[in-house]
Order: C-alpha cells, then sequence, then structure tokens
C-alpha cells in the first residue's frame, strides 16, 4: 500500500502537471525540501485523495479559498490545476466573479490579475495546439 | 421586467428560505435597512443570478470563502442554504476538511464548529418529519 | 510637559468617556495593566495627538479599519467615540455602507450587528434625556 | 434617468480619472470583462454615489480600508483619487499614520511605500506644470 | 513504530492534558471526527514532533499566530498548553506584548482577554493546590 | 536618560545591522519620515526594549506572526534579523515548519520563498568569508 507521501506525489502530478512537481522538488533546496515532503503529505495525500468531492469541484473550491486569502502565487497554480482537473473557463470565471459581494471588489481584482495570466497562456498553448 | 433588487430577494428567498429572509427583513431597522437592500441588489440579485455555475456548487465555494474568513455568524446561514440547494452533508463536510490544508487548524475548527450546529438542527428536523 | 502615557490616558478620556476609560484601568490586573500603558502611550498618546485630521475623521477612519479586520468589541468601542467626537448616525452608517464593496459584505453585517447594538443604546439614551 | 451602471461609470471616471479608467476598460478582455461590469455597478454605482459622506472623506476610509487589507494596487489608485477628490497630501499620510497602532507596523509600512510611488508622480506632474 | 495518528494523540495528550484531549474526542460525532482525525495526523503529529524547536518555543510561537490570526478559541487552548510546556506567565504575556506593534492594538486586545481567562484559572488552581 | 525613540533606534541597529537602519532612514522622505520615527519610538522603543524574552525568541516569534499576516517584505528583515540575534537556520525553518498547520500551506509557501532568498544570501557570504 502507499504511503501517504506517495499517494500525494501521484495525485499533485496527477493535477498540477508532471513539469510543475519536478520543477518544484527540483527547485527545492536543504532549507526548504521538508517543507515540499510536509506539503505532499498533509495536503495532497489527505485531502486530495478523499473521495467525498469530485476534483473539478475541488478545484473550484480552493479557488475561492486562495482568493479570499489573497494567495496569488498559488491562485495561479490551482487555476492551472482546475483546467487540468476539467474545470472550464466560464466555472473559474463563475467562481471569481462569485467571490466579488463575499471578499470584495480589492481582492477579487487581485484574483482576477493572477487568473487572466494563466487562462491567457492556457489559451495560447491550445491555439497552438490547433494549429 | 424584474430589478435587481426584486431578483435578488426572490434568489435569497429560494436559497436562504422565506423565514430567514423574512426574519432579516423584520429585524432591520433605520440604521441598517439600507444594508440589506444593497446586499439583496448587489450579492443575490447579481451573481446568484448568474447561470455559469450551479447553485449547489456556489454554496460549496460560498461556505469556502466564509470559512477561509473566518465569518462564523454567515457561515452558519450558508450551511442551511447548501442544504437547501441540494448538497449533502458528506460535500459540506468535504469541503471543510478539503480547507484544512489550504487555511489552517484553527479556522477549519472553528468553521466545523459551526457548520455542525445547522448539521445537527438539520438532522433532528428530518427525524421528526420522519416520525 | 505631559508625557505620551498622560497625553494619552487624556486624549482617550475626551474620545471613550471617563467611565470607559475607569472601567479599563480598573478591570485591569496584574496581567494585562502593561498592555493598558502601552495602548494609552502607543495609539492614544501619539496618533491621536496628531492634528493632521480632525478628531471626527480619524473616529470615522478607525471605525473603516476595525470593520475591514472584524474586530467587533474595539469597533463597538470606537462608535461610541465616533458620537462623541461629534460624527452623526447617518456617517457611521455611511462609512459601514461605504466598506460593503471593498471588505465584502459578510464582514458588513457583523459591522452592522455590533454598531447597531451601540447606536440603539445611544439613541435611547438620547430619548431618555429628552423626556 | 441613468442606471447604476451608467452613474458608476461616471462617477469612476470623475474620481479615477478618464486615462486609468479608459485603461482598465481598454485592458479588460472576454475573461474579465464581466468584473469591470460588476464593480462598475456594485462598487461605484452604489456606496459612491451615496450622499451621506463627502467625497474626500470616501477616499480617506477606502484608503484606510485598503491598508488595512493590504491590497497595495487598488491602494494606489486610491491615493491618487484621494488627490483628485481634494485630499492634501497630509491628510492621507495622516490616515496612514492613524493606522499604525490599529493594523500594526508591517501592514503600514506596506501602505506608505505604495501611497508614496504615488505622491512622488503627482508631486513630478505639479512641478512640472508649474515651470 | 507508531503512526503518525498515534504520535500525535501521544503528543496532543502531552501538551493540552488528558482530560482536554478526551473531551475533544468524546464530543466529537460523525461529522467532525474526521477533521480530529486529520488535525491528530496532521498538526501534532508531524511539526510538534520535530525536535529543531523545544516544545516551549513552539507554544510561543503558536500564540503569536493564533493572536495575529484572531482565533480566539485555539488560543485559550494553547496558553493552557504553554504552561503545561513550562513557560510562565511572564513569558506569555511577554509574546502577546511583543505581538501589539507588528498586529496591531485591537488584535492583542482580543488576544489579551482570552488568554487572561486561562491565566486566572491556572491561577485558582495553583492556589487551592497551595492551601 | 535615553527617550525611547533613541533606545528605539539604538535596538533596531543592533538587531536589523547598521546599513539596514541607515537605508531605512536615508531613504525616507517628508512623507514617510514620521512613520519611521513613530516605528522607532512604539515599535523598537517600547516592547523590544522588555526584559520577559530573549532577543532570539522575539525574533522566532516575530517570523511567526509576519507569515500569519503574509508580510514578506518585513519577514525577509526579521530573518536577517533572527540570524543577527543568534537563531540558527534550523530554528528559523522549525518556526516556519510549524507554522504549517497552523497558517495552511499557501501562507507557509510564500514566507518559505521570501526567507529562502536571506537565507541563501547569508549563506554565501559566511562562505565568502570563510574563504
Amino acid at each position: 500500500m502507499k504511503t501517504r507521501r506517495q499517494r500525494g506525489e501521484e495525485i499533485r502530478r496527477e493535477v498540477m502537471s508532471d513539469p510543475f512537481v519536478d520543477r518544484a522538488l527540483n527547485n527545492s533546496n536543504d532549507f526548504d525540501a521538508p517543507l515540499q515532503e510536509l506539503v505532499m503529505e498533509t495536503a495532497w495525500g489527505t485531502v486530495w485523495d478523499r473521495d467525498d468531492l469530485p476534483r473539478a469541484t475541488r478545484s473550484l473550491v480552493t479557488i475561492a479559498m486562495l482568493a479570499a486569502m489573497k494567495c496569488s502565487n498559488e491562485l495561479k497554480g490551482h487555476v492551472r490545476g482546475a483546467l487540468r482537473n476539467g474545470c472550464s473557463v466560464e466555472e473559474i470565471r463563475g467562481v471569481l466573479l462569485h467571490a466579488v459581494p463575499y471578499i470584495g471588489a480589492p481582492a477579487s481584482l487581485e484574483a482576477f490579475r493572477s487568473a487572466r495570466e494563466v487562462i491567457e497562456e492556457f489559451e495560447k498553448a491550445q491555439q497552438a495546439d490547433a494549429e
């Protein structure tokens, strides 16, 4: 049976992509390697492995929390993850618009700026694939 | 055609129940009546009226943001709304467990305490109906 | 010349009333007396003593920050202070309504609940005086 | 009669300047255009249109909340708006100094850094005009 | 070898006391039992089991974060834990006073109110023991 | 006897280094000089001058709060200060790992990114000295 740590890495790779996880692991050094291990085990290897919510819903819920907490960097990663988990651009936008009356306009504007960067990259990549 | 204000009250009644909205409106006085109007128009009459997300997803996303912002009072209202919008207790719990590695254990413990109160009332009411 | 500590207590008494400050000081014990001293000196004896803003504006600005930070207890104290500093109920309400699109509806609803308690006490006291 | 949306754009142009609003609208794309509409209607077209506070006070109160929420980008915009609404540099500084004991030194230092950039641009532009 | 879950419960019992953990576990129901398990495993069974900081330092650092996040309920638990981990009342007060210029006076006042309740109970219990 | 302002500058220089404080003072202009004075007096000249906690503990506690509040800029300064106050890299990492279950993974990842920059500079400088 897989350990939480192994299961965590597996799920993180499925959601965030191999290049993303490879980069996170390769960039880590003595100082922050234990953080990568802790996040892999206690975030990806626990709640993302539960079956009470579909992954696409987890992605939308994660985006909502990251917008509320104004964590732009992590938000970008999870917008990418949401697209990989099958969420449409319209759903992601729907969550960020839904946030406006709850978290306020300033936090929402910040979230939109970060999300838009990722969406634009994604749409360019799709166009390039189509050509 | 309905105004945003009218549409907002209609949706709020569907999601939060007539008794809840009646209480909010009847309890409002000169001081906070303009707040009730503003919330009805700019929260319920706008984003809740969009069709880019199903209402059950809006409920789960709202619960996630309220947990992240530690707004216990509003969280209780929206756990009730989530149950009315067809979310199961398992899905609501799934969102709050998913929040643990993102918002931290202390904020999650607070959210669970508030949500549990509403879930217990709801389950008692269901049992009473069944008898 | 007065020390910051002395000047702080003087201003705090003017803004928050003698009974309020007496209660804060009398209720303090060995554990939190140093906090009372620190707050008197580094909040009331510094920025409240500057002349770049009228006191009524300071009150409104303080209420806005406390609403944004969801500090209900302190908000109540400063709504009382605002009324003593000559702010009208309409201005206080104006600030809290202005906050809605910035800090979001949930934080604003919490702020209104706290402010309303103080406004109601204040209006009762005024009526009693008038009779 | 103007709609909230129309009134919102009008007020936003008065407070934030035509070039600022033109840029915001021209930069918006399919993804974030609905956010621009929502903000125009539910922030600028509602509370900024109320007459219970002078615009200069609204600006100061907004700056206070944005400092408390650490929204640097929006803070810069509203420091510009405050200057256009007739607030002096001394009043803006007064609000940010007043914030120190309430929101803490770290958030205040961040707010000062952002505000200073805008103030410096503004003073350069004034000098250029004077020459 | 003990699992993280087992080690977590062991450490939590050492820090928070048996009655505290028994109460937490006995009070949990179907809804929040998975939260108790998750917290035991991913908070108590991981970072509290590291040997890079003495437990007393962990307690002080935890109190500082809970004060910054305004989590009063959890703060009370960890003030109790700090006393059990050998921190003196003076050190706990030292941390909360140190917080004032960083998190601001309002959040600090809230933290002091919560901590004081626990300190008073503790000092009463000590006096009763001494008699 | 030294004033709080003088004592504050002295302590700030000991903790943050002369070049750091010189830079902060030299960079300040008419707009933000009063902030520098206020911070020197009400943060460095008060709580950092108390003897209820060793300076190394103050550093760790400060880092914990800055991570919780997501103040990256200030966090970097205080990681430098912690190293000057005699904290080891292992202790600083211990605090940031300890934060993960409390403040959540996204805020912790942000704190690690900022801290790592400072640690790397510090280790390079040490190596250069050794050569």
